[in-house]
């Protein structure tokens, strides 16, 4: 995939209005295409070895948690051949990072961000020494979220991503109203259980 | 107060739909009761020593300043009893530490998040290294808080609450209204004067 | 610029309301002047020594990249005086630092928040050892960030503003309207070009 | 209740910030207790004979469906005694009668707006000619309204409140979520059971 | 299509969550199936004879141009049956007619709207004696429009629609940066042409 | 003022993406200038004689009440030129008329919309039988507004525009934040006490 081809050529007519409605697709279908980790409703884990670059950081933005190895390094490149970071990053990385000033130096410079900074950032939730460890802290923290109820993990992911795009208060009502008909799920009672007898809870059934 | 009970019982029918009314109402009276932290004009300081679990993280986040002991951890522990953090967690606590990252791996590993590491991040404004200490610090506060005109405290109060909301563009149209008024109040002169002179200032009238 | 002044006295009658409509209209001026530097399609640096009280803080908010020199310190100075950060700290603040917490404690105590601290919670880019360190640093920043195609750089300062006060999904659709247009420019292979060769890219026309 | 009254005098300081906070207060109360007609999740009907003016107007702005007797005039009288109509009809009188225009000269000029033109222009569902007629048609649609399932009910005035604060699509994905739980209530099967038949529905639970 | 049945049976299992989620997606699905007229950039046109009902309603709120026949009538079934009309119609009609109290009294009321009091009520844009001259007349409309440039043609629906969603203030920002790139379109001095020499229009290319 | 020219020329570079920097400020600009009858806190009335076309309609779509003669008629004629009407009428004319459905047929066929028909949409507050009449009207109807207190008429204005464009619980919030401080002016004392009296109220100050 090349992220930084203007556009398709060839079949654009040399008009820039129409040239515009199609780039605004292609652009827009990218965009959609890497929201889908932002849309599913089961938490997204992202591991990171080595450079990560341009739309790289746009798709790890996406994601929930990202786990890195100590040699990843991330750079917001797009400016320095012209471009806008235009699948994400500038919509989502000051959320993940809660700092606008970092957020548009990062933007701004191009430079490196080296996995110790991106820890500290709060853009990585851990760094391992090298991919084994990586690659095994990530399957295991996705086998332990994949162990929980689906109907709360998802509500979480859910009314997260609501929160984010709305006021406090419109994403308590939301809630709310999400909690009304999901507390009436059979997998509380059960994951009680489990948790009163201090055992592993049963395999729920799928959402 | 047993913040985990799905709903009060017994009362119910059996009706999804009915059941779900009687949950929302419940949920959101108690998302209410404790909104009344975030409402209150007033600053509110929270002072959190030991295990502070599901509903205790609920209600510390709708607080305005948070100090700890060191002995203190939280844990948002919905997930493992099938729940969602429904009570304000999803939707505060990003806003609070700035970090999509963090709040989600809390969320969705209901992990211990020890003070220390909640002071790094942003969640604590101090972590003491006893229950007297902290109290000491929580009061003291608190006097230098209430000594200040309430006209200043309690208007920065609500226009931080009203920008965590808005656009920028918003809030500050909200403050030029706000302060249109309140630049008239008799407060800033006499806080101007004791300022010059290097005094306290005088007891401000309740408002 | 005297920023604690009321408002102009004098001309205006003793009837609070005619007084309101004149305050706030000399407030939303100050707030308008100094949300320039935010309007501004092109990245704003800001150098900061020593002390920067009250209404410095207000307007360094307003900026994209701070740096400092490690003597320098700041004060949400206002509720000590009756008033309310009212020119854009409280606006712009918390969403700068990504701490409600951190925001509410530096404006209710109006302590200092010293550059090392600064530096920590993301308020500065950078804190250097004197002023003249610290001024190389900008001009360099700014060189470095002016040698760019301006498309690229005011397009990501527009989007990342945008970002800041819409949805993740309005955001989106946005930067795809704008790419759309944007991504037609001949800076692109220009830049590209140079980037190829591995070197400075051409001067680009002005926007 | 004198809706006219600026504020209860005598407890008040002559700190314009200070009485300030207290009209804010006072007038916060009265906007919402007339918006409990808003609130409430049954429809509410309104039947005005004679004069409605001023606060009456507020009044009735926030119900479900207005019918009035011929002799039923309106007047938002506010501007003639240096008023806004500040309890409602500003907020909410556009949406009803959907013209900013008529809108706007109706609070510009406080002139008379008779039953037979509110007829036109939407903001009275019927007009009749006595008040023995209005009063009729109020109590039987009233009741008519209350055989129908409280669950389509409600949720049909909740979701057009919902819809009418926030766009199609964030109201729309309200709505399914709305609906993801009411379609499992035991009113549908009931209500289809007794539409086929061509008889009244069965009295539905409250709920 | 049987718009009225609540969900896909039998797949269900028995817990209210499960289920709640499986009947959100499947009225998620049938609403952004009719919203795809809605999202389509070019006008639509509906023409409706007869008897139009429940989803019938929700499909023809989502066109932007409606026509019907003398003998057309509509109704907003749902309450008859307990549903919520959840298909677009809650969330679009008061919009369409500019009048809360007239959407409301028909969506609680289930009554038949017909076709001449939908015409005064600005739902239907041109009511015909006959089906024949109502498909002539919408034949001829479609045409018409086709006539025109694509370019203006769908930056008019898609600027109508964004408006409808948000403020005046964010509409304008938003029409400029559309217009900034199709004022650049070849489709105006051909149109401009045209219009001086009083002749149709050249067919345009598509977009 | 030649609305309908795309933009200044001369002076633009051949690339697409400088070129719509440079039509964006230009649309911009003249959304500004219309924008400013919209902005301005007195109600501003529009008397329209003949033809009203394009820009015209943009012009007298930001006003708050439009009167006619019956001679006059509107035609929002942009699509026949390839173009948007892109300063205004797009984003004004549907919550003017309160219909969507209107709203899309005049601007997709660029039909003449007569003065009788504007009347009973709502667009028109009044239609006069010739010039004078109209003039008699629109200075009449101005006198009237000026004579009241302008504390309330331009608070009237600025809370209609803020509704237009918020909640309706976010705009009752801002009036009574606003109605907190203008409920202190000796004009609402005044205006009752001519208001008892029967005779007009005495010329209030200046705002």
């Amino acid at each position: 995939m090349e992220m930084t081809t203007p556009a398709p050529a060839g079949d654009l007519t040399r008009d820039p209005a129409r040239k515009s409605v199609q780039i605004a697709r292609f652009v827009g279908g990218m965009q959609d295409s890497l929201a889908s980790l932002d849309r599913c409703p089961k938490p997204v884990i992202c591991a990171v070895h080595s450079a990560c670059i341009g739309g790289g950081v746009d798709l790890v933005c996406a994601a929930d948690i990202r786990l890195a190895s100590s040699d990843a390094w991330f750079s917001i490149k797009e400016v320095d051949i012209g471009l806008c970071a235009d699948l994400g990053t500038l919509q989502r990385l000051p959320k993940l990072i809660g700092s606008e000033s970092l957020a548009r130096e990062l933007v701004f410079t191009a430079r490196k961000f080296p996995a110790t900074e991106a820890l500290q950032a709060g853009f990585l939730s851990a760094v391992h020494d090298d991919k084994q460890a990586l690659m095994g802290h990530a399957v295991e923290l996705g086998s332990q979220i994949a162990a929980h109820s689906p109907v709360a993990m998802q509500g979480s992911k859910i009314n997260l991503n609501y929160a984010r795009d709305h006021t406090v208060a419109q994403a308590l009502q939301h809630q709310a109203l999400w909690s009304s008909v999901m507390l009436q799920t059979g997998d509380i009672p059960a994951a009680i259980a489990s948790a009163r007898k201090r055992k592993s809870p049963p395999p729920f059934p799928p959402l």
